[in-house]
Formats: structure tokens, C-alpha cells, sequence
């Protein structure tokens, strides 16, 4: 593809120092970057290579000065590299054919350009929004809704009435609307509460690859728009999950526990159940939340603490045998000085 | 559907209190419930709702007393709730049809009134027994077999030769019977030891979703009747798993480990390999057993320690900074006291 | 299968010390092994069993006496079981034939002997060598290349363009080539970064089931030759995972981090992204790698540290709110002494 530097300004909301009909073809790292290429400096550790650069142009923060280059003024580099990259390398067009190799039920309702692959399998009174593709060995339950421009991935399975929004991505192998996990005791043994909620998913999510979501036992297991999760997350049943979140891989999210916008839980990170985390909370990789966390902190641990305390806890905790030992000594100093001053003043009160 | 109250008192096994002509046609919380619902009772702090609800019934403890209300009195109002809910929720009757886009292999027996959906495999030597349901791009290897009324979710794999029994669920993207992670090092290399054991999973186990069980190397890897896994749980090789137990999310049971009867293990635990634990232990979120836990115990913590010692000693950690600074502060203080007593004492000996 | 004694010790390049014209047909425990048996000796707490064993012949170290019995010596008996534990117990032999029930593009090249069983997805352009088998419900994306021997168990899904080596094994469920966990921020929203790399698997790899394992932004995620991941192991994008590795259940390695030869990675465990571990590296259960780890080390603890460093803190951890009494009252018996010596002074003085 070719493009002139006015163009690429345009669709990065860029504004241009240098030679406006400079034509692009290719994206690079600045140090490999050749002519016809356009490159990036996010990081300005970076910055060095911009006078020995070969590229043809230059996408940088605003106040960068480069006497003779074509440079692209952005306000947020990084962010305009990803749409750089996502214009430059367009995925391949989808074939917008139902192959007969998929089975689908009499009664699905499906919008324009809708590309299902071999293998499929779609229920009874499903709805397809436009431009929504489903691949091989996608389980699609029973009254599930697919908003336009949803991507499902391989072998994933869609339980019965989830509503799925609009430009939701799920990738490979995830599991969404699986019963929750709901038992009562019946003596010893576990009695199955039937799970007859759903999982609603809203628009612009992307779920990793390998999630387990669960079916509320009443009402929703919910994920608000914009939210993505990396692969093998756990989302049990009831949970809430706001807008904008970041769930990084290997996360447990236990039932009916409520998240804000805009959270980020870091990798291997857990909640117990029935809390509520607050908006802009972040939670570090490995954290444990063992309570509610109010609006904007930062926490770690398990059980989770202010993370400031995490860090000055765990830069202690390799001293703790020595302090054991330390402990010990002191004992014994104490002991020997008591004595020592007990004997001291029978001493002088001779 | 609508039923009387003595008839749901006969299902719940229920003493009446009211009119047992009542008519119930659905069921809803305290304080939503309308006329003709039944509700519930199992947390005593509803039971200040039992006055004013609108529903036509209560499900409550025996000791309960309320005048002018049609009560159905349980010693476990949690379970009758989860009864009632079944029985006034029946899940959708399965077709009983085997679909002609399923693959099975001619050798296969099945018993009454099973249900194969589009894409399922089934291979040699399988019997299925009656009411089985085998969902979409599900693969049954050679000589499986699942007891009557066992249902098979989409995209579950069950190796060759696994048993599963009677009323079993195996949740989406589960794996039965892949190979046991077992190695023999030959020089830097790892020569791989062929796994030639199964996989038997007794009556009424349910598997969550996204889990995976390993086959033995000999013999079988077991899981006994009525234990309950959430989901992405990893059970390894040569585990036993006692009946009625609770495996919580992201769980991975290591190696050859047995696991009494009743056991609960929380989220996100684990064990290490070739260890006991016994009957009605419970294991806390996020433990790490590390050797064998006696029968009864409660444990937390990586490696575990007694539940009560791992609280105490959680509820100090944070203190550990602090504890540090205080050691420092009186060492020196004992120091300077050692110091001081000494010139005293040389002091007065002038 | 029958089989002399003479062509076992071929086999297992071991020495004979008997009759090598006896008769082998099976392979016991060396408590339960009969005639015709051969039996081994890994472990020297078996080597009292060696003189009553009924077993027709024994593999053990070569340092082994023992009167009138048949002995095969070798150097590893452990990786010798292995070996004539696959050689008596063969794998059933694949079909060699392409199902019709497959969906395979039109230019889909494949050698000899490949099986393709039904349901399986393979797209345009893949390579599939010689004895490749493909179970039910795979999806292979375009242009794949799998190598002589490999084996892809029944719902694996495999991205466009991703690499697959000789013999390497996925097992069921695993997903290799999802898109890598990559967003720039775009005021709250997060804007999908196009990960346009792959994932390269070299030869005699396995992978476990369950795993994730994501494609590269740009280039690719690598994991060498000879290296085995057990289940539900996330392995992010431009991870590049050396050769002979062993990666335990349900372990995560963040993006971009860089691991060495014969790294063991125990269960549970992860990494922080863009660090580097070693050659030899061990990486204990649970532990959570926080910064470059340099060869050779065992490291333990989240965030880790030398693997005996975090015994003895952790033999100390229970210990910790007893420490904090003694620290209290260690304060108090100090203070009682400054007080105490003072008065003594002022006493001494006047």
C-alpha cells in the first residue's frame, strides 16, 4: 500500500513538519526503518535515533524538533503507532459466505456480510448482527445475540440466551455462560442450584483466549464495554465488571464480586466473593483481594494491602530469619543486664 | 406451571403451616415476591421480611412463627429453596435424537433416549448408557463410557478408555484423560513415559469448565461420586479425589496426591505431588499444601500451616517494616544501656 | 508381544548379566511382576526386592550383584523403564487416511502417511509432513506448517502462519497463535494493538492441554526444541522459551520475557514481562519472578528470591506474631531498665 504523509497525517489526526506529498509504504522500528517507511519514537529513549533515522518520516510527541526530517506531531505516540499499524496492515477480508458445512438453525436471524465458517453450530432463535464471523467449532447455545461486528474465535462456546454487543472479540477456546458454581449441602452431599441467569458482554470487549465465564444463577454475569481480558481468566457467576477494565491473565474473579471502571487486576491476581472494588482501583499481579478497595488504590498481597506497604513488607520479609536471631541475642542481652543490675545494686546496697 | 402448596410440600418434604390450597406459580426473593410466588427464608436476616411480604407461601426454618402466612417449614430451607427452584425451572427436555452430522462409530451402544448433537465424535467401542447428551464438537474416544444421564458439553475431549459414570456434567472445553505430564531425563533431554492409564469419574462428579484431567501413567486417575470442580482446575496423573468434595477455580491437584472424602479446596490452591489429605480438610484460597494434612484440619497459607497461625501471622505481616525499625531501635538501646552500666559500674567500683 | 532378553538389552543399550535367550512378554512393578516379566529397579528402596522378585529379568544400575537372576544393566534404569515401557506398549497405529467428514483447502500440501480425522478444520496454504495427525474439531489456520510426526489432539486451535516442528504434540484444547495482550491507551479506552507475529514451536516440543500461548506483536513466540508444558499454561506474546525446558501446570509467563536452556519452571509459578532467566534456572512451585534471574540459580518465593534464603524465611513466617509480642515485651523490659539503671544512678549520686 502507498499513502502520502498528508493522508497518514489525517487518519492519525497528525500535524505535519516536513513534506506533506512524502509517500509511505511500510512501518518499521526506527532502527531498521529504510526509505518509504514511516516510524515511531513512543519512548524517549528512543529519541537519539531521530537525526540517524533512514525513514522517510517520523511519527513523535508534539514538541520534538529534527531539523530536515518529515516529522508527524502527535499528542500520544504509542497510541498512533497502533493505528498506524492496524491501516498499514489491514486484517484480510472476511469471506461474508455461510458455509454449508455449518449447522444453523432454521430460525437465526443474521445482517448483512455475516461469515460463518464449517463445523459451526448456531441455535435455535440466535440473532447475527452485520458483519459478525463465527469460526470452526464455535458452539452458539440457544437465543444467543451477536452484535454487529463481533469476532468469534475457534472453538468457543456460547451458552444459551448471552447477549453478546457489538465489535466483541472472544478468542480461541473460551468458555461463556457455563453454570455457576452453586450447590446447597444436602448432608454431605452438594445439591446443583440451577444457574438460570446468562452472561451479558457489552460492546468492545475482547475476551483472551481459554476464559471460563459463568451463567448468573439469577439475572447476569456482566462485562461492560471496552473491557479485555487476557487468556485462561475465571469470571464467576453475578460478576460485575465495569468499563474500560484490564483483566490480565490467569485471573479468578469469585462470584457476585462487583468491579469499577476502569480496574486493572494484574496477572495471577484474585478476588474473593461478594466485594466491591472501586473505580480506578489497581490490583497488582499475584494480589489476593480479600475485602472492598475504595475508588483509586493501589493494592497488592494476599491478603491485599496499600501497595506501598506490600513493597516495604516483602523488601523486609528475606531479613526475617535474622531478625529471629537478632530477637534471641536481645533476649539474652536483656537477661544478662537485669542481672547484671540486680547484682549491681545488691552490691551497693551492701 | 401452577401447583398447590401441599403438593410442593410433598417435593421439599415439607411441614405446612396455612392453607394447603394454596396456589404457587413461581418463585421470587422476600422482597419481591408477588401473589402466587413462594420465597424463602434461609438467612435470618430476611426474617424480618416475613411480615410483609406479598408472596402466597414461605419456605422457612421449623422454628419459625408467623401469624396469618402460609408457611412450608424444612430443617434446610437453602436446599428446599434450591429444590423448588429445580422443580418450578425443569431444564428444556433434551430432543433424544442422534443428529445425522455426528460422527460415531458403528460398534457404539447406546441405551434409551440419547441425545448426539451436529459434530460430536464418538469413537470405537463406546457405550453410552440412557438419557446421555453429547453437545456439539465433543470427542469421545475409543471404549469410553458414560453412565445414564450423564451430559457431555461442547468441546470437551475424553480420551480412549475413560470411565465416566451415572449423572455425571462435564462442563465446556474440558479435558479427560490427556497424557500425564511424566518425563524421564535423558541426558538434558526428556524422553517421554507413555501414559497408559485412564481416567474414572464416579456418579453425580461435576466438572466445570476449561478443566483438565490428566490419565494415570497406570492405572487410573480417580475422582469419586459427588465431588464438584469449578472451573480451569488441573487434576494431575495418578490423583485420587475423595466423594463430596469442592474443588474451587484454577486448583491444580500435582501428581499422584490423594484427597480424602469432603475436602474442600479453595480457589486458586494447590498441593504438591504424592501427598495424603485427609477427610473434611478444608484447604483455603490460594494455599500451597506442601506434605500430608491430617483429617479435619483447616489450612492457609504457601507452604500451609494451621488456618488460625496463618490469620494470626497475615494480621502481623504488615507490621514487619515496622518490627524491623524496633529491633534497630533496641539494640541500640540495650547498647547504649550495656555501655551506661558498665561505666556506672566502673564508676562506683573507683 | 514375546521377545527375547537379547533384543531388549538391544534396545535399551543395556549389558546382560543371565540368560540372554529368556523370554520376555510384559513389564511389572517388582512386587507384582511374574515370570516373563521384565521388571526395574529405579529406586534403591526397590533393591531389596531384587532377590525375591519372580520376575523372568530385571533392569538395573550396573554397580547391581545379584545371584541366578537375569539382569539388564544400564546407567538410568529410570529413562530404561521408560523405554521399554513405550517399546512393549506401542501406540496404536493412525489410519493414515483423510476423512471426509475434514474440511482441507484445495492447496493444502501434505506427505505421506498424514491422518485426518473428522471435523478437523485445516485452511489454504497449510504444510502438513509425513505422519502428521490431526484429531476431530482442530482448527488450523492459514498457511501453517506442521513437521514429520506431529501430532494435534482433538480441539487445538492453531492461528494463520504459526510453525509447528517435528513430533512435537499438542494436547487437547490448546490454543496456539491467539492474539498477544497488547493496547495503547486512548484516553480511557484501550486501542487493540494488531499483533501481526507468530508462534513458532521447534521439534520435540509438547505441549500440554489446555495451554495458551499467544502470537508475537511483530516477529514471533518462540519455544525451543525438546522443551514440555504441562496443562493451562499462559504463555504470552514474544516469549522466547529455550530448549529442554519444563514447564509446569497452570505457570504464566508474561510478554517478552526471554528463558533459557533446561529451565524448570514449577507449577503455578510466573513471570513479570521482559526479563531474562538463565540457563539451569529453577523456578520453584508458586514462586513469582520479578527481574533477570542469572543462570544457574534456584529461585523461589513471590517476588522471588534464592530458593534457601526463602526456606529459612519461611520455617520463620508462623513464628512472626510471636516475634512481635517478644517485641513488645522486650520494649517494655528495656524501658524498665533505663528507668531502673537511672534511678539507681540518681541513688548512687546523691
Amino acid at each position: 500500500m502507498e499513502i502520502t504523509l498528508k493522508e497518514v497525517a489525517q487518519i492519525l489526526s497528525a500535524e505535519i513538519d516536513g513534506d506533506e506529498n512524502c509517500v509511505i509504504s511500510g512501518l518499521a522500528g526506527i532502527d531498521r526503518a529504510g526509505p518509504g517507511d514511516i516510524t515511531f519514537v513512543a519512548n524517549p529513549k528512543y529519541t537519539q535515533y531521530i537525526a540517524t533515522t533512514k525513514a522517510s518520516a517520523i511519527v513523535c510527541a508534539s514538541d520534538t524538533v529534527a531539523e530536515g526530517k518529515n516529522l508527524l506531531k502527535v499528542e500520544n505516540p504509542y497510541l498512533a503507532y497502533a493505528k498506524a499499524l492496524r491501516f498499514l496492515n489491514p486484517a484480510p477480508p472476511e469471506t461474508g459466505t455461510i458455509d454449508p458445512n455449518a449447522v444453523i438453525a432454521d430460525d437465526v436471524r443474521m445482517g448483512d456480510n455475516v461469515t460463518v465458517y464449517p463445523f459451526a453450530y448456531i441455535g435455535e432463535g440466535c440473532r447475527l448482527g452485520d458483519n459478525v464471523t463465527v469460526y470452526p467449532h464455535c458452539f452458539i447455545g440457544k437465543n444467543v445475540s451477536l452484535g454487529d461486528g463481533t469476532v468469534v474465535h475457534p472453538n468457543v462456546t456460547i451458552g444459551d440466551r448471552c447477549k453478546i454487543g457489538k465489535r466483541v472479540i472472544i478468542h480461541a477456546g473460551s468458555v461463556i455462560g457455563s453454570d455457576g458454581f452453586g450447590f446447597a449441602r444436602d448432608g454431605a452431599a452438594y445439591y446443583k442450584i440451577p444457574q438460570l441467569g446468562i452472561v451479558q458482554i457489552d460492546d468492545d470487549v475482547e475476551i483472551g483466549a481459554g476464559n471460563t465465564i459463568d451463567r448468573a444463577a439469577m439475572e447476569r454475569t456482566w462485562i461492560k464495554r471496552g473491557t479485555k481480558t487476557d487468556n485462561l481468566v475465571h469470571i464467576a457467576h453475578n460478576v460485575i465488571i465495569g468499563e474500560d477494565c484490564c483483566v490480565v491473565a490467569q485471573t479468578g474473579i469469585s462470584g457476585s464480586t462487583k468491579i469499577g471502571d476502569r480496574v486493572i487486576m494484574g496477572g495471577q491476581s484474585a478476588t474473593v466473593g461478594h466485594i466491591a472494588i472501586g473505580n480506578d482501583v489497581k490490583v497488582a499481579a499475584r494480589a489476593g483481594v480479600s475485602a472492598d478497595v475504595p475508588e483509586g488504590q493501589i493494592v497488592s498481597g494476599a491478603p491485599h494491602m496499600p501497595h506501598m506497604q506490600w513493597l516495604r513488607m516483602t523488601r523486609t520479609l528475606p531479613k526475617l530469619p535474622q531478625m529471629n536471631r537478632t530477637l534471641g541475642q536481645l533476649t539474652k542481652r536483656i537477661e544478662a543486664l537485669e542481672n547484671e543490675l540486680r547484682q549491681h545494686q545488691e552490691k551497693c546496697s551492701t
